[in-house]
């Protein structure tokens, strides 16, 4: 396994491999690696002949007051998971070489950008889609993997590779979560036994919500409320948003249709998580019944 | 020589083309092409493998009440020049197909699109970076080849390639000139014999303020007095700006120090041309008496 700093022989690297014809899977990441990570590189590993991650704690997708300072680095074990994992670069640039003094450009992909953590980290996505594009540009993968623990992140990243015909795969994959339910996160480190209690309730309201629409309930407004106050009973929380909203344009609904994201940020003591599922309605009757012709006609 | 419209056949047609290790130059263009552009196209070909065009009026480079429906479009004879010129591939995306509806992402280069034309064409250079990201990532080149008429085009979009890693050498060409030394440009199709005689002015000033600068000017708002009233004792004109800037920041100046970019935009009728030269002060007598004393120890 490599470990790359530099820009150039990253490029250089990724290079020569898509000349050599081999396909290239890339798995940024900020690093502290959890099995969600895991889940991402194993799905690299299967899929392409090289396999490259980046770690790198991105400043300009953090906000003035969030935790650019504070968020966990480990580079050493990183590495060693890395290894086991079998990586075959691990690209750490610095943030110097990313971003020198009169860095100036900026990607940024409009309205899905404004919605959900939008609302509540201005500028964040466009941290998020510039550092990607950045990223994209020097790794040259062909396909490239995230969690959809960032349901949106993944949304708009899928959007941006679409908008400007980067020539990538965008693989979406689904969270994974603790023994308990609680999703996997770098954050989950700051959270104390009391705190990662609370912190359940995201996952448990995630479930009250299928259960709600498994009974046939439709109206978002009852199933956001529910959980909300389930959420708010629990010690050191506080709820930033809780939506249900399309999938595809991350526009509110009123009423469940179909498929519908219900996504949620909720401050437990200091430690900002988010969680989502998706609400799935069930088949209408007018299909069983033609379902039921089927079988007996 | 091909003509491709779709942009799946064209990055395929670049991938193979790179997987066999050949070198792709590109052109960008707006069509209706002229002795500029071949100069352009000239160096693309003596220093690549394979020389790719496209001919594409980008409406989002355009603001309200400018002029993307009028804009001159002659899509046979540019195919016809091409292939003359010995073009590869030219490439002519359907205005549908670069902006499907829902598009929302774009790259933007801040400070170096604030002044100059983009002070009085809001979103154009928004414009420009996103079709040109687009354009590299769709044409996939090693070199990209621009026209220095186009001075401040030129300056962020090699900014925009450094900023988002982008692995392409942008390349920059001296403006090409009629006989009489009018800016060669699509747009001069627009102009009556009368604008025409006007519109040399341009040209003329640039010249006006080397002589000013040879004779020991160095004052910018003298150089600018004299070159505005210049062009304004023509019938037909009206000044947008005269700048003398950085030719790095473009950040205006106002002694003339080593190097300047004197940029203009100027409406001759409803025609908007614009024209920019580099100044250059002479070295400086301590230098001078350097030289000397080298030639005679």
């Amino acid at each position: 396994m490599q470990v790359i700093q530099s820009v150039g022989q990253m490029q250089q690297f990724s290079e020569n491999m898509r000349t050599q014809g081999k396909k290239i899977a890339f798995v940024p990441t900020m690093g502290f690696l959890h099995e969600g990570h895991l889940s991402l590189i194993d799905y690299g590993r299967k899929n392409a002949d090289v396999l490259i991650i980046s770690v790198f704690v991105n400043p300009t997708q953090f906000g003035e007051g969030e935790d650019f300072q504070e968020y966990p680095r480990d580079l050493v074990r990183d590495c060693e998971i890395a290894r086991k994992a079998r990586v075959d670069v691990v690209f750490v640039p610095e943030v110097l070489e990313m971003y020198p003094k009169d860095f100036q450009t900026y990607v940024t992909v409009e309205s899905l950008s404004q919605p959900l953590c939008g609302a509540f980290r201005p500028g964040h996505f466009r941290g998020v889609t510039t550092v990607v594009a950045k990223l994209f540009n020097i790794v040259k993968p062909h396909i490239a993997i995230f969690g959809k623990k960032d349901f949106q992140q993944w949304v708009i990243i899928r959007k941006m590779v679409k908008d400007l015909n980067l020539d990538i795969e965008v693989i979406g994959l689904p969270t994974v979560r603790e023994h308990d339910g609680l999703a996997m996160s770098s954050r989950n480190s700051y959270l104390t036994k009391e705190e990662r209690d609370s912190a359940l309730s995201l996952y448990q309201s995630l479930n009250m919500a299928k259960d709600m629409v498994a009974s046939g309930e439709r109206n978002v407004s009852q199933i956001v409320c529910k959980i909300k106050d389930f959420i708010l009973s629990k010690p050191y929380t506080k709820i930033e948003y809780v939506k249900i909203c399309s999938p595809d344009t991350l526009e509110d609904m009123e009423t469940l249709e179909d498929k519908a994201l219900l996504a949620m940020a909720v401050k437990i003591g200091k430690t900002r998580l988010i969680d989502n599922t998706l609400l799935e309605v069930a088949k209408e009757k007018a299909n069983a019944t033609d379902h039921v012709k089927i079988q007996n006609p």
